[in-house]
């Protein structure tokens, strides 16, 4: 049954290959149509606590794999294989975006990404350029037609991007933060400056997702993972707008999963925001996470992600607790709260894959 | 009008100075009593931000400024007097109270503290002694009671120590963590070991903070700074059973600030632990704060440490809006929703509590 949501899929039955996929267990979900099974993926599952990824991973550097389409599209592809969960996500990452807008990025061993010229003032906001076209993100696109090639055809693959707040605190701090002490004192400042920065994003990020859907992503995963450090009214004024932005020029058809980590008190704002999938964090009981964002929208979401650290029984009562409160009603997509820890048994994160399909069976 | 709950303070009028200090503006907002103007005070108030505070610390590492009385006298009084507010706060740490537990602390230069012995196993935990008695700890003690003869007789003394979560997150983890892995894989892996660890740890406490008292603290706020990290279900099993334990035993008479700060969804639980006031941090509503955890106690916070980065106006705006928030309620006790940052103007401190100050009056 069609959903009223503004980006639902509509039924394309002409194509044998797209029928398969519009009537796979995630893409149902999306639409909250029944399905045999709860869905499930793991938000980072081609990552590095999986020998598979290490395997590649070790010939090359992070963001070589990034930029080798053939390298991306073999660790999205494995993931989803050895894992057997719903969905592919494609292997990328928030920040090679911001290249072409300006930003010096690298990515330091053992220290995660760092911005060599951040942007802190009004005067350097200047010189951070709107993505005009996408052609010089081609690898991303590239990786994308090969992914989208070789998987099962009733598999989807999701694309995605960082959510405006979460890149423009990447492009001011220079890296990860723990206070966002400089993203905010600009935001609080000089609105003025902050609203060009996000717009700039914002129109940026509608392009690339577009391309990654034209490229061949069925669905989008918008990742606000540090607008959790802002308070209800600070997002409301600071972020929703952008994301809404950025959410709205998103190509109609392309049902979008709109995640944010951190702060349960943002969710009717997340909602808000738009997206036909919520995603939840662990942070927020899934039962009232659900009732807050509204039954007229999906949720994925939300076991804390340590679970993956406990001995299998355990694992197991974790994880029915979050089937069990989502009763069977339909647009549940399971999911870990935030990524994957490279310290877990890949073991663990495969029988947890077979948990949700067993314990999920209608 | 004195109240219902737990630990308010009974009237004692008999010395004048208990009646000062009983009347104060801070004392009154713990029963739920209208004050003339709303009452504040500034978490980690003493702290590097401060000019009179970084002279001191200059001449002595932290552990010896927390570990000689007159020292931590001196910065706690300062603090208390270059900025006005209507509450001091013991200089002291969360951690030092563990040596005598058998925990090796060290504070590293620009690094934080560091556990060399962190526990992480049942066969562990049995080496976590409990605190039977408090003298190893007289420096504390020692300096409540230079601070509380030195105090204006209207000001009264807060005492505090860490929630049996926060503690224990540091003790696993053997420092500060960002995600928790150690602590909450003892959690879900060894719940008898996880209990018997926070049990000693709650018992501590509480002979911890009633010496605090008996040396003249006049209330206690305990800082669950990490148990934001917890999903509520696992914050009600395996952390709050212990803080209730905590606030339980503390002597009746001294009103509790039950403070947590990460997620917002547990603040109900927060409450069903217990104290006279609920710490709310910044990433809730304060309006929809309060509601949440109930009229029937009073709350502190919650603006945005990052505000006194803004300028004066917007700084007053957000200032105004917290206070709008809490319409004149009585029980309302202003502060930041967590410690300020030693990047900040002492100016804009200041002016924050002068603001306050005159925006509150009734």
């Amino acid at each position: 049954m069609p959903t009223t949501s503004t980006n639902a899929v509509p039924p394309n039955d002409s194509q044998p290959h797209d029928a398969r996929l519009h009537n796979s267990r995630l893409m149902k979900a999306m639409r909250r149509e029944p399905t045999d099974t709860t869905p499930v993926w793991i938000m980072r599952q081609a990552g590095r606590y999986l020998p598979e990824y290490m395997a590649v991973r070790s010939k090359v550097t992070f963001i070589e794999l990034c930029k080798r389409p053939e390298l991306a599209a073999e660790v999205t592809l494995t993931a989803q294989r050895v894992l057997g969960v719903d969905a592919a996500i494609l292997f990328a990452d928030l920040l090679p975006m911001l290249e072409p807008m300006g930003i010096d990025l690298e990515y330091q061993k053992g220290e995660g990404p760092v911005i060599h010229n951040p942007i802190r003032t009004a005067a350097e906001v200047d010189r951070f350029r709107e993505l005009e076209e996408v052609s010089s993100l081609q690898f991303v696109f590239d990786a994308v037609k090969l992914i989208r090639r070789d998987l099962p055809a009733d598999i989807p693959l999701l694309g995605f991007a960082g959510s405006p707040f979460t890149l423009a605190s990447y492009v001011i701090e220079g890296g990860s933060s723990k206070n966002y002490l400089t993203t905010k004192s600009l935001m609080y400042r000089d609105e003025g400056a902050w609203t060009t920065l996000m717009q700039r994003l914002a129109r940026s990020l509608v392009r690339y997702i577009n391309a990654q859907i034209d490229a061949g992503c069925q669905a989008i995963q918008l990742f606000d993972s540090w607008a959790g450090c802002l308070s209800p009214s600070d997002y409301r004024r600071y972020a929703m707008p952008f994301t809404k932005q950025v959410i709205d020029g998103i190509r109609p058809g392309t049902p979008v999963i709109n995640f944010l980590t951190g702060n349960p008190a943002l969710l009717p704002l997340l909602r808000e925001a738009g997206g036909d999938v919520i995603g939840l964090d662990w942070r927020v009981d899934f039962a009232e996470g659900w009732r807050t964002v509204g039954y007229d929208v999906g949720v994925q979401g939300n076991l804390d992600p340590v679970s993956l650290m406990a001995d299998l029984p355990t694992l197991r009562s974790r994880a029915k607790a979050v089937l069990d409160a989502a009763a069977g009603r339909p647009g549940h997509i399971f999911n870990l709260g935030h990524g994957v820890f490279p310290e877990v048994p890949p073991d663990n994160v495969k029988a947890l894959v077979q948990m949700v399909h067993e314990l999920g069976a209608k």
